[in-house]
Protein backbone atom coordinates (compact mmCIF):
# COMPACT_ATOMS: atom_id res chain seq x y z
CA UNK A 1 0.00 0.00 0.00
CA UNK A 2 1.37 3.14 -0.98
CA UNK A 3 0.95 6.62 0.44
CA UNK A 4 0.78 9.68 -2.45
CA UNK A 5 3.00 11.91 -0.74
CA UNK A 6 2.28 15.44 -2.06
CA UNK A 7 5.78 16.66 -1.83
CA UNK A 8 7.99 14.58 -4.23
CA UNK A 9 5.58 15.46 -7.14
CA UNK A 10 5.75 19.34 -5.97
CA UNK A 11 9.13 19.57 -5.81
CA UNK A 12 9.84 18.22 -9.37
CA UNK A 13 7.28 20.37 -10.68
CA UNK A 14 8.83 23.30 -8.91
CA UNK A 15 12.02 22.21 -10.37
CA UNK A 16 11.05 22.03 -13.66
CA UNK A 17 9.32 25.83 -13.91
CA UNK A 18 11.91 27.72 -11.11
CA UNK A 19 14.41 29.14 -13.64
CA UNK A 20 11.75 30.89 -15.65
CA UNK A 21 10.82 33.07 -12.82
CA UNK A 22 12.60 36.53 -12.28
CA UNK A 23 13.13 37.14 -9.13
CA UNK A 24 12.60 40.54 -7.26
CA UNK A 25 11.09 41.63 -11.12
CA UNK A 26 8.14 39.10 -11.38
CA UNK A 27 4.69 39.24 -9.98
CA UNK A 28 1.29 37.87 -8.92
CA UNK A 29 -2.13 39.53 -7.96
CA UNK A 30 -4.38 38.63 -5.15
CA UNK A 31 -7.51 39.95 -4.65
CA UNK A 32 -9.12 38.85 -0.70
CA UNK A 33 -11.98 41.08 -1.18
CA UNK A 34 -13.77 39.20 2.09
CA UNK A 35 -13.71 39.27 6.01
CA UNK A 36 -13.59 36.16 5.61
CA UNK A 37 -11.04 34.15 7.96
CA UNK A 38 -10.38 31.11 5.76
CA UNK A 39 -10.10 33.18 2.94
CA UNK A 40 -7.42 35.52 4.73
CA UNK A 41 -5.68 32.40 5.94
CA UNK A 42 -5.51 30.68 2.60
CA UNK A 43 -4.63 34.16 1.47
CA UNK A 44 -1.58 34.36 3.25
CA UNK A 45 -0.20 31.00 2.45
CA UNK A 46 -0.56 32.29 -1.02
CA UNK A 47 1.68 34.86 -0.22
CA UNK A 48 4.14 32.99 1.33
CA UNK A 49 4.23 30.52 -1.16
CA UNK A 50 5.10 33.09 -4.12
CA UNK A 51 7.06 34.99 -1.83
CA UNK A 52 9.15 32.21 -1.75
CA UNK A 53 9.73 31.34 -5.12
CA UNK A 54 10.99 34.86 -6.21
CA UNK A 55 7.34 36.52 -7.21
CA UNK A 56 6.14 39.56 -5.45
CA UNK A 57 2.39 39.06 -4.17
CA UNK A 58 0.50 42.45 -4.67
CA UNK A 59 -2.42 41.40 -2.11
CA UNK A 60 -5.35 43.67 -2.43
CA UNK A 61 -7.53 43.18 0.63
CA UNK A 62 -9.90 46.28 0.81
CA UNK A 63 -12.34 46.77 4.22
CA UNK A 64 -16.35 46.06 3.76
CA UNK A 65 -16.76 49.38 2.46
CA UNK A 66 -15.07 47.80 -1.10
CA UNK A 67 -16.57 49.63 -4.52
CA UNK A 68 -16.58 47.64 -7.49
CA UNK A 69 -15.26 50.40 -9.26
CA UNK A 70 -12.53 50.41 -7.41
CA UNK A 71 -11.72 46.83 -8.02
CA UNK A 72 -12.68 46.85 -11.85
CA UNK A 73 -9.52 49.64 -11.68
CA UNK A 74 -7.11 47.20 -9.36
CA UNK A 75 -7.73 44.37 -11.99
CA UNK A 76 -7.10 46.72 -14.59
CA UNK A 77 -3.68 47.90 -13.04
CA UNK A 78 -2.89 44.33 -12.77
CA UNK A 79 -4.08 43.32 -16.34
CA UNK A 80 -1.94 45.97 -18.04
CA UNK A 81 1.20 45.65 -15.16
CA UNK A 82 3.72 43.85 -17.70
CA UNK A 83 5.61 42.23 -14.84
CA UNK A 84 2.55 40.40 -13.64
CA UNK A 85 1.43 37.21 -15.25
CA UNK A 86 -0.94 36.29 -12.88
CA UNK A 87 -4.13 37.15 -11.25
CA UNK A 88 -5.99 35.09 -7.99
CA UNK A 89 -9.68 36.34 -7.40
CA UNK A 90 -10.34 34.75 -3.74
CA UNK A 91 -13.70 33.37 -2.35
CA UNK A 92 -16.07 34.68 -1.63
CA UNK A 93 -16.34 38.28 -2.26
CA UNK A 94 -18.29 41.42 -0.24
CA UNK A 95 -22.03 40.85 -1.04
CA UNK A 96 -21.75 44.40 -2.43
CA UNK A 97 -19.62 43.28 -5.53
CA UNK A 98 -20.50 41.76 -8.89
CA UNK A 99 -17.81 38.51 -8.98
CA UNK A 100 -19.19 37.98 -12.18
CA UNK A 101 -18.08 40.95 -13.51
CA UNK A 102 -14.71 41.06 -11.61
CA UNK A 103 -13.85 37.65 -13.24
CA UNK A 104 -15.23 38.72 -16.89
CA UNK A 105 -12.69 41.90 -16.31
CA UNK A 106 -9.56 39.25 -15.98
CA UNK A 107 -7.12 39.00 -19.26
CA UNK A 108 -7.50 35.58 -19.64
CA UNK A 109 -4.22 34.94 -20.17
CA UNK A 110 -3.37 36.03 -16.39
CA UNK A 111 -6.08 33.79 -15.31
CA UNK A 112 -4.29 30.93 -13.54
CA UNK A 113 -7.03 29.44 -11.30
CA UNK A 114 -8.39 28.88 -14.62
CA UNK A 115 -11.72 30.32 -13.80
CA UNK A 116 -12.88 31.89 -17.00
CA UNK A 117 -15.27 30.94 -19.22
CA UNK A 118 -12.74 30.70 -22.52
CA UNK A 119 -10.21 28.87 -20.17
CA UNK A 120 -12.75 25.77 -19.48
CA UNK A 121 -13.98 26.08 -22.55
CA UNK A 122 -10.37 25.44 -24.24
CA UNK A 123 -10.58 22.69 -21.17
CA UNK A 124 -13.40 20.70 -23.13
CA UNK A 125 -11.86 21.50 -26.32
CA UNK A 126 -8.40 19.75 -25.11
CA UNK A 127 -6.84 23.03 -26.35
CA UNK A 128 -3.97 25.10 -24.80
CA UNK A 129 -5.04 27.19 -21.26
CA UNK A 130 -4.98 27.58 -18.06
CA UNK A 131 -7.01 25.11 -15.91
CA UNK A 132 -8.23 24.81 -12.50
CA UNK A 133 -4.84 24.10 -10.24
CA UNK A 134 -6.45 21.52 -7.81
CA UNK A 135 -8.15 19.04 -11.17
CA UNK A 136 -4.98 19.17 -12.50
CA UNK A 137 -2.96 18.68 -9.44
CA UNK A 138 -5.52 15.57 -8.79
CA UNK A 139 -4.17 13.70 -11.86
CA UNK A 140 -0.09 14.35 -11.59
CA UNK A 141 -0.04 13.08 -8.39
CA UNK A 142 -1.55 9.68 -9.84
CA UNK A 143 0.74 10.16 -12.72
CA UNK A 144 4.25 10.83 -10.62
CA UNK A 145 3.56 7.46 -9.09
CA UNK A 146 3.21 5.68 -12.35
CA UNK A 147 -0.96 5.31 -11.76
CA UNK A 148 -2.82 5.64 -15.30
CA UNK A 149 -6.62 6.30 -15.46
CA UNK A 150 -7.13 4.35 -19.00
CA UNK A 151 -9.71 2.23 -18.71
CA UNK A 152 -10.40 2.32 -15.10
CA UNK A 153 -13.44 3.05 -13.16
CA UNK A 154 -12.93 6.54 -11.82
CA UNK A 155 -15.93 7.98 -9.79
CA UNK A 156 -15.88 11.57 -8.65
CA UNK A 157 -17.60 13.00 -5.72
CA UNK A 158 -18.39 16.35 -5.97
CA UNK A 159 -19.39 18.92 -9.00
CA UNK A 160 -18.02 22.16 -8.75
CA UNK A 161 -16.63 23.82 -11.93
CA UNK A 162 -13.41 23.19 -10.81
CA UNK A 163 -13.12 20.44 -8.99
CA UNK A 164 -15.38 17.85 -10.00
CA UNK A 165 -16.56 19.15 -13.68
CA UNK A 166 -13.09 19.52 -14.09
CA UNK A 167 -11.78 16.72 -13.22
CA UNK A 168 -14.42 14.73 -14.91
CA UNK A 169 -13.33 16.71 -18.61
CA UNK A 170 -9.45 15.36 -18.03
CA UNK A 171 -10.06 12.06 -17.16
CA UNK A 172 -11.76 11.80 -20.71
CA UNK A 173 -8.51 12.95 -22.56
CA UNK A 174 -7.00 10.99 -24.84
CA UNK A 175 -4.25 8.89 -23.31
CA UNK A 176 -2.45 6.83 -20.53
CA UNK A 177 -3.43 9.93 -17.71
CA UNK A 178 -6.80 10.10 -19.38
CA UNK A 179 -9.34 7.35 -21.15
CA UNK A 180 -11.50 7.04 -17.69
CA UNK A 181 -14.35 5.34 -17.28
CA UNK A 182 -15.99 8.59 -15.21
CA UNK A 183 -18.71 8.75 -12.94
CA UNK A 184 -19.89 12.37 -11.11
CA UNK A 185 -21.41 11.94 -7.63
CA UNK A 186 -22.84 14.59 -5.51
CA UNK A 187 -25.38 15.46 -3.17
CA UNK A 188 -28.29 14.46 -5.49
CA UNK A 189 -27.10 10.68 -5.90
CA UNK A 190 -29.20 8.24 -4.79
CA UNK A 191 -26.75 5.49 -2.36
CA UNK A 192 -23.54 6.98 -3.05
CA UNK A 193 -21.64 3.88 -1.46
CA UNK A 194 -22.59 1.77 -4.41
CA UNK A 195 -20.51 4.10 -6.91
CA UNK A 196 -17.46 4.05 -4.58
CA UNK A 197 -17.47 0.64 -3.87
CA UNK A 198 -17.09 -0.56 -7.32
CA UNK A 199 -14.31 2.48 -8.28
CA UNK A 200 -11.04 1.61 -9.15
CA UNK A 201 -10.18 5.25 -8.21
CA UNK A 202 -12.19 7.44 -5.81
CA UNK A 203 -11.75 11.43 -5.95
CA UNK A 204 -13.81 12.83 -3.43
CA UNK A 205 -13.95 16.91 -3.26
CA UNK A 206 -17.10 16.71 -0.79
CA UNK A 207 -15.79 19.13 1.84
CA UNK A 208 -16.68 16.92 4.93
CA UNK A 209 -14.50 15.55 7.60
CA UNK A 210 -14.52 11.80 6.84
CA UNK A 211 -17.37 11.79 4.91
CA UNK A 212 -16.09 7.95 3.57
CA UNK A 213 -14.00 5.76 5.27
CA UNK A 214 -11.59 3.88 3.90
CA UNK A 215 -12.66 0.65 4.30
CA UNK A 216 -15.53 1.56 1.95
CA UNK A 217 -13.50 1.13 -0.65
CA UNK A 218 -12.91 -2.11 -2.79
CA UNK A 219 -9.92 -4.27 -2.43
CA UNK A 220 -6.93 -2.54 -4.57
CA UNK A 221 -9.00 0.95 -5.13
CA UNK A 222 -7.21 4.11 -5.17
CA UNK A 223 -8.37 7.04 -3.44
CA UNK A 224 -7.28 10.76 -4.15
CA UNK A 225 -8.61 12.97 -1.07
CA UNK A 226 -9.36 16.64 -2.21
CA UNK A 227 -10.86 17.94 0.73
CA UNK A 228 -9.38 20.27 3.16
CA UNK A 229 -11.51 20.05 6.52
CA UNK A 230 -10.55 21.83 9.55
CA UNK A 231 -11.72 20.04 12.73
CA UNK A 232 -10.92 20.03 16.35
CA UNK A 233 -9.04 17.07 17.71
CA UNK A 234 -8.23 17.30 21.39
CA UNK A 235 -8.78 20.70 21.62
CA UNK A 236 -6.71 21.43 18.85
CA UNK A 237 -7.48 22.17 15.21
CA UNK A 238 -6.31 20.02 12.63
CA UNK A 239 -6.58 19.57 8.75
CA UNK A 240 -8.29 16.42 7.39
CA UNK A 241 -9.81 15.03 4.46
CA UNK A 242 -12.95 13.64 2.87
CA UNK A 243 -12.01 10.21 3.63
CA UNK A 244 -10.84 8.44 6.96
CA UNK A 245 -8.18 6.35 6.90
CA UNK A 246 -9.52 3.69 9.37
CA UNK A 247 -8.44 0.45 7.56
CA UNK A 248 -5.77 1.03 4.04
CA UNK A 249 -4.12 -1.87 4.05
CA UNK A 250 -6.67 -3.52 1.50
CA UNK A 251 -6.15 -0.50 -0.61
CA UNK A 252 -3.26 0.08 -3.43
CA UNK A 253 -2.33 3.51 -3.11
CA UNK A 254 -4.19 6.58 -1.25
CA UNK A 255 -3.19 10.64 -1.06
CA UNK A 256 -2.42 12.22 2.55
CA UNK A 257 -4.74 15.52 3.68
CA UNK A 258 -2.48 17.52 4.91
CA UNK A 259 0.54 16.72 2.15
CA UNK A 260 -1.48 15.25 -0.67
CA UNK A 261 -3.28 17.29 -3.61
CA UNK A 262 -3.40 20.09 -1.76
CA UNK A 263 0.69 20.14 -2.08
CA UNK A 264 0.46 19.79 -5.38
CA UNK A 265 -1.72 22.26 -6.12
CA UNK A 266 0.13 24.81 -5.45
CA UNK A 267 2.97 23.68 -7.58
CA UNK A 268 0.43 23.99 -10.34
CA UNK A 269 -0.51 27.23 -9.84
CA UNK A 270 2.89 28.18 -10.13
CA UNK A 271 3.41 26.07 -13.64
CA UNK A 272 0.33 27.98 -14.48
CA UNK A 273 1.62 31.42 -13.42
CA UNK A 274 4.78 30.34 -15.76
CA UNK A 275 2.85 28.87 -18.45
CA UNK A 276 0.85 32.56 -18.40
CA UNK A 277 4.62 34.24 -18.59
CA UNK A 278 5.99 31.83 -21.41
CA UNK A 279 2.92 31.97 -23.69
CA UNK A 280 1.18 35.15 -23.65
CA UNK A 281 -0.75 34.23 -27.03
CA UNK A 282 -3.03 32.08 -25.52
CA UNK A 283 -5.14 34.91 -25.12
CA UNK A 284 -8.21 34.21 -26.00
CA UNK B 1 -43.54 1.85 -22.65
CA UNK B 2 -43.69 5.06 -24.18
CA UNK B 3 -42.19 6.01 -27.19
CA UNK B 4 -40.19 9.62 -27.07
CA UNK B 5 -41.29 11.02 -30.60
CA UNK B 6 -39.68 14.60 -31.62
CA UNK B 7 -42.27 15.75 -33.82
CA UNK B 8 -44.21 17.45 -30.88
CA UNK B 9 -41.02 18.69 -29.04
CA UNK B 10 -39.95 20.12 -31.79
CA UNK B 11 -43.22 21.57 -32.79
CA UNK B 12 -43.36 23.41 -29.55
CA UNK B 13 -40.22 24.50 -29.83
CA UNK B 14 -40.92 25.87 -33.00
CA UNK B 15 -44.35 27.36 -31.63
CA UNK B 16 -42.45 29.40 -29.29
CA UNK B 17 -39.52 30.78 -31.17
CA UNK B 18 -41.21 31.61 -34.54
CA UNK B 19 -42.69 34.97 -34.03
CA UNK B 20 -39.23 36.50 -33.61
CA UNK B 21 -38.26 35.41 -37.19
CA UNK B 22 -38.28 38.13 -39.43
CA UNK B 23 -39.51 36.48 -42.66
CA UNK B 24 -37.45 37.67 -45.63
CA UNK B 25 -34.96 39.72 -43.87
CA UNK B 26 -33.19 37.07 -41.13
CA UNK B 27 -30.15 35.04 -43.00
CA UNK B 28 -27.62 32.51 -41.60
CA UNK B 29 -24.00 31.18 -43.18
CA UNK B 30 -23.63 27.80 -43.30
CA UNK B 31 -19.73 26.76 -44.67
CA UNK B 32 -19.74 23.50 -46.27
CA UNK B 33 -15.84 23.04 -47.12
CA UNK B 34 -15.48 19.30 -48.05
CA UNK B 35 -16.59 17.11 -50.75
CA UNK B 36 -18.19 14.79 -48.03
CA UNK B 37 -21.40 13.41 -49.18
CA UNK B 38 -22.78 13.00 -45.73
CA UNK B 39 -21.96 16.77 -45.06
CA UNK B 40 -23.17 17.86 -47.94
CA UNK B 41 -26.86 15.80 -47.27
CA UNK B 42 -26.42 17.36 -43.87
CA UNK B 43 -26.19 20.58 -45.51
CA UNK B 44 -29.11 20.71 -47.29
CA UNK B 45 -31.67 19.48 -45.05
CA UNK B 46 -30.35 22.16 -43.20
CA UNK B 47 -30.93 24.61 -46.06
CA UNK B 48 -34.43 23.40 -46.13
CA UNK B 49 -35.02 23.86 -42.76
CA UNK B 50 -34.03 27.49 -42.42
CA UNK B 51 -35.98 28.22 -45.85
CA UNK B 52 -39.28 26.56 -44.42
CA UNK B 53 -39.15 28.94 -41.18
CA UNK B 54 -38.32 32.29 -43.48
CA UNK B 55 -35.04 32.22 -42.69
CA UNK B 56 -32.50 32.93 -45.60
CA UNK B 57 -29.77 30.08 -46.12
CA UNK B 58 -26.53 31.34 -47.67
CA UNK B 59 -24.62 28.31 -48.33
CA UNK B 60 -20.43 28.96 -48.52
CA UNK B 61 -19.39 25.68 -51.05
CA UNK B 62 -16.13 26.46 -52.33
CA UNK B 63 -14.21 23.86 -54.35
CA UNK B 64 -11.06 21.63 -53.08
CA UNK B 65 -9.07 24.34 -53.90
CA UNK B 66 -10.67 27.12 -51.36
CA UNK B 67 -7.92 28.81 -49.53
CA UNK B 68 -7.88 29.94 -45.81
CA UNK B 69 -7.90 33.27 -46.98
CA UNK B 70 -11.32 33.28 -48.39
CA UNK B 71 -13.26 31.19 -46.11
CA UNK B 72 -11.98 33.91 -43.56
CA UNK B 73 -13.21 36.95 -45.14
CA UNK B 74 -16.62 35.25 -45.80
CA UNK B 75 -16.50 34.73 -42.21
CA UNK B 76 -15.92 37.93 -41.57
CA UNK B 77 -18.76 39.13 -44.07
CA UNK B 78 -21.13 36.74 -42.17
CA UNK B 79 -19.92 38.15 -38.37
CA UNK B 80 -20.53 41.87 -40.10
CA UNK B 81 -23.96 40.91 -41.51
CA UNK B 82 -26.46 42.40 -39.31
CA UNK B 83 -29.63 40.11 -40.52
CA UNK B 84 -27.19 37.19 -40.13
CA UNK B 85 -27.52 35.97 -36.88
CA UNK B 86 -25.76 32.36 -36.98
CA UNK B 87 -23.01 30.94 -38.87
CA UNK B 88 -22.81 26.91 -38.82
CA UNK B 89 -19.46 25.47 -39.83
CA UNK B 90 -19.76 22.22 -40.87
CA UNK B 91 -17.27 19.16 -40.32
CA UNK B 92 -15.63 17.92 -42.05
CA UNK B 93 -13.10 20.69 -43.81
CA UNK B 94 -10.93 20.21 -46.66
CA UNK B 95 -7.65 19.21 -45.46
CA UNK B 96 -5.46 22.50 -46.52
CA UNK B 97 -7.84 24.59 -43.85
CA UNK B 98 -7.23 25.39 -40.35
CA UNK B 99 -10.53 24.48 -38.94
CA UNK B 100 -9.64 25.41 -35.45
CA UNK B 101 -8.52 29.11 -36.64
CA UNK B 102 -11.95 29.22 -38.52
CA UNK B 103 -14.02 28.82 -35.65
CA UNK B 104 -11.79 31.21 -33.96
CA UNK B 105 -12.73 33.94 -36.19
CA UNK B 106 -16.23 33.17 -35.65
CA UNK B 107 -18.39 35.79 -33.56
CA UNK B 108 -19.16 34.24 -30.09
CA UNK B 109 -22.52 35.29 -30.91
CA UNK B 110 -23.21 33.70 -34.12
CA UNK B 111 -22.39 30.24 -32.63
CA UNK B 112 -25.58 28.67 -32.86
CA UNK B 113 -23.47 25.19 -32.91
CA UNK B 114 -21.82 26.08 -29.68
CA UNK B 115 -18.17 24.92 -30.63
CA UNK B 116 -16.67 28.05 -29.71
CA UNK B 117 -14.67 27.66 -26.15
CA UNK B 118 -16.37 30.40 -24.90
CA UNK B 119 -19.75 28.92 -25.18
CA UNK B 120 -18.60 25.35 -23.87
CA UNK B 121 -16.96 27.80 -20.73
CA UNK B 122 -20.23 29.31 -20.25
CA UNK B 123 -22.07 25.55 -20.35
CA UNK B 124 -19.45 24.82 -17.72
CA UNK B 125 -20.22 27.85 -15.53
CA UNK B 126 -23.72 27.45 -15.85
CA UNK B 127 -23.89 31.16 -17.49
CA UNK B 128 -26.27 32.11 -20.48
CA UNK B 129 -24.72 30.88 -23.69
CA UNK B 130 -25.44 29.13 -27.63
CA UNK B 131 -24.87 25.77 -26.42
CA UNK B 132 -24.75 22.12 -28.46
CA UNK B 133 -28.13 21.34 -30.03
CA UNK B 134 -27.52 17.99 -29.86
CA UNK B 135 -26.93 17.54 -26.20
CA UNK B 136 -29.68 20.24 -25.33
CA UNK B 137 -31.98 18.49 -27.72
CA UNK B 138 -31.56 15.18 -25.20
CA UNK B 139 -32.20 16.59 -22.40
CA UNK B 140 -35.39 18.73 -23.51
CA UNK B 141 -36.73 15.54 -25.26
CA UNK B 142 -37.16 14.02 -21.90
CA UNK B 143 -38.66 17.44 -20.29
CA UNK B 144 -41.45 17.66 -22.72
CA UNK B 145 -42.60 13.91 -21.62
CA UNK B 146 -42.15 14.65 -17.80
CA UNK B 147 -39.26 12.33 -17.31
CA UNK B 148 -37.15 14.37 -14.78
CA UNK B 149 -33.42 13.58 -14.26
CA UNK B 150 -32.67 14.41 -10.74
CA UNK B 151 -31.15 11.51 -8.69
CA UNK B 152 -31.33 9.30 -12.20
CA UNK B 153 -28.53 7.05 -12.90
CA UNK B 154 -27.35 8.24 -16.40
CA UNK B 155 -24.94 6.41 -18.41
CA UNK B 156 -23.77 8.35 -21.63
CA UNK B 157 -22.32 6.73 -23.98
CA UNK B 158 -19.44 8.72 -25.90
CA UNK B 159 -17.32 11.44 -25.08
CA UNK B 160 -16.82 13.76 -27.91
CA UNK B 161 -17.12 18.02 -26.95
CA UNK B 162 -20.37 18.33 -28.27
CA UNK B 163 -22.57 15.32 -27.20
CA UNK B 164 -20.87 13.37 -24.58
CA UNK B 165 -19.07 16.09 -22.12
CA UNK B 166 -21.84 18.53 -23.01
CA UNK B 167 -24.55 16.22 -21.95
CA UNK B 168 -22.48 15.14 -18.82
CA UNK B 169 -22.46 19.35 -17.83
CA UNK B 170 -25.67 19.62 -18.44
CA UNK B 171 -26.96 16.94 -16.43
CA UNK B 172 -24.83 18.16 -13.69
CA UNK B 173 -26.52 21.32 -13.51
CA UNK B 174 -29.00 22.35 -10.55
CA UNK B 175 -32.91 21.09 -10.96
CA UNK B 176 -34.95 18.75 -11.47
CA UNK B 177 -33.91 18.22 -15.45
CA UNK B 178 -30.15 18.10 -13.91
CA UNK B 179 -28.86 16.73 -10.53
CA UNK B 180 -28.14 13.65 -12.44
CA UNK B 181 -25.43 10.93 -11.35
CA UNK B 182 -23.91 10.92 -14.68
CA UNK B 183 -21.19 7.87 -16.01
CA UNK B 184 -19.28 8.72 -19.41
CA UNK B 185 -18.71 5.83 -21.03
CA UNK B 186 -16.94 5.05 -24.34
CA UNK B 187 -14.55 3.09 -26.53
CA UNK B 188 -11.79 2.78 -23.93
CA UNK B 189 -14.36 1.72 -20.57
CA UNK B 190 -14.08 -2.12 -19.98
CA UNK B 191 -16.96 -3.64 -19.79
CA UNK B 192 -19.32 -1.32 -21.03
CA UNK B 193 -22.60 -3.12 -20.68
CA UNK B 194 -22.02 -4.02 -16.90
CA UNK B 195 -22.43 0.33 -17.09
CA UNK B 196 -25.51 0.56 -18.93
CA UNK B 197 -27.67 -2.57 -17.31
CA UNK B 198 -28.06 -0.66 -14.30
CA UNK B 199 -29.11 2.77 -15.74
CA UNK B 200 -31.72 4.92 -15.40
CA UNK B 201 -31.45 6.68 -18.14
CA UNK B 202 -28.91 5.53 -21.23
CA UNK B 203 -28.17 8.02 -23.54
CA UNK B 204 -26.06 6.49 -26.47
CA UNK B 205 -23.94 8.50 -29.06
CA UNK B 206 -21.27 6.22 -30.86
CA UNK B 207 -22.50 6.13 -33.80
CA UNK B 208 -22.60 2.21 -34.67
CA UNK B 209 -25.83 0.56 -35.69
CA UNK B 210 -27.15 -1.56 -33.23
CA UNK B 211 -24.56 -1.09 -30.83
CA UNK B 212 -27.06 -2.01 -28.17
CA UNK B 213 -29.82 -4.17 -27.37
CA UNK B 214 -32.70 -2.44 -25.56
CA UNK B 215 -32.84 -5.80 -23.82
CA UNK B 216 -29.20 -4.48 -22.41
CA UNK B 217 -31.42 -2.27 -20.44
CA UNK B 218 -32.96 -3.14 -17.29
CA UNK B 219 -36.24 -2.74 -16.33
CA UNK B 220 -37.88 0.78 -15.88
CA UNK B 221 -35.03 2.25 -17.52
CA UNK B 222 -35.64 4.68 -20.50
CA UNK B 223 -32.86 4.96 -23.80
CA UNK B 224 -31.92 8.61 -25.74
CA UNK B 225 -30.92 7.00 -28.90
CA UNK B 226 -28.69 9.70 -30.02
CA UNK B 227 -27.21 7.55 -32.83
CA UNK B 228 -27.70 8.41 -36.70
CA UNK B 229 -26.23 5.40 -38.79
CA UNK B 230 -26.92 4.80 -42.45
CA UNK B 231 -27.46 1.15 -42.82
CA UNK B 232 -28.38 -1.12 -46.07
CA UNK B 233 -31.52 -3.18 -45.58
CA UNK B 234 -33.19 -5.40 -48.09
CA UNK B 235 -30.87 -3.43 -50.60
CA UNK B 236 -32.27 0.12 -49.09
CA UNK B 237 -30.59 2.67 -47.38
CA UNK B 238 -32.39 3.38 -44.27
CA UNK B 239 -31.86 5.44 -41.24
CA UNK B 240 -31.12 3.32 -37.61
CA UNK B 241 -29.78 4.61 -34.17
CA UNK B 242 -27.26 2.72 -31.97
CA UNK B 243 -29.67 0.74 -30.02
CA UNK B 244 -31.63 -2.03 -31.67
CA UNK B 245 -35.38 -2.00 -30.25
CA UNK B 246 -35.70 -5.77 -30.41
CA UNK B 247 -37.21 -5.87 -27.04
CA UNK B 248 -39.16 -2.84 -25.92
CA UNK B 249 -41.68 -4.03 -23.44
CA UNK B 250 -39.57 -4.30 -20.05
CA UNK B 251 -38.66 -0.16 -21.04
CA UNK B 252 -40.10 2.78 -19.79
CA UNK B 253 -39.74 5.32 -22.48
CA UNK B 254 -37.21 5.41 -25.72
CA UNK B 255 -36.37 7.65 -28.54
CA UNK B 256 -36.82 6.62 -31.95
CA UNK B 257 -34.68 6.46 -35.03
CA UNK B 258 -35.14 8.71 -36.96
CA UNK B 259 -37.97 10.90 -35.14
CA UNK B 260 -36.28 11.23 -31.77
CA UNK B 261 -33.75 13.58 -30.74
CA UNK B 262 -32.08 14.45 -34.29
CA UNK B 263 -36.01 16.31 -34.95
CA UNK B 264 -35.75 18.35 -31.52
CA UNK B 265 -32.08 18.71 -32.51
CA UNK B 266 -32.97 20.94 -35.56
CA UNK B 267 -35.97 22.93 -33.30
CA UNK B 268 -33.05 24.00 -30.69
CA UNK B 269 -30.78 25.00 -33.40
CA UNK B 270 -33.73 27.61 -34.45
CA UNK B 271 -34.11 28.15 -31.09
CA UNK B 272 -30.19 29.48 -30.97
CA UNK B 273 -30.72 31.26 -34.00
CA UNK B 274 -33.68 33.45 -32.48
CA UNK B 275 -31.69 33.38 -28.62
CA UNK B 276 -28.65 35.05 -30.88
CA UNK B 277 -31.14 37.35 -32.45
CA UNK B 278 -32.63 38.42 -29.33
CA UNK B 279 -29.83 38.63 -26.83
CA UNK B 280 -26.96 40.34 -28.90
CA UNK B 281 -25.10 40.96 -25.40
CA UNK B 282 -23.96 37.62 -24.85
CA UNK B 283 -21.10 38.00 -26.73
CA UNK B 284 -18.03 37.07 -24.83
Amino acid sequence: MIILEGKPVKEKIISEVKDYIDEGKDKVGILLATDNRSAAVYAKSQVKMFTKYGIEADLCNPDGNAKQEEILAKIEKWNNDENLYGIMLLSPMYRQLNRNKIVESLRPDKDIEGIKAINLGKLMLNEKGLFPPTAVASVEILKHYGIETEGKNCVIVGRSVIVGKSLAVLLLRYGKMGNATITVCHSKTVDIVNYVKRADIIFSAIGRAGYFKASDFKRGAIYVDIGINVVEENGKRVIVGDVEPDEVEHLYAYTPVPGGVGTVTNAILLRNYVESKRRKDING
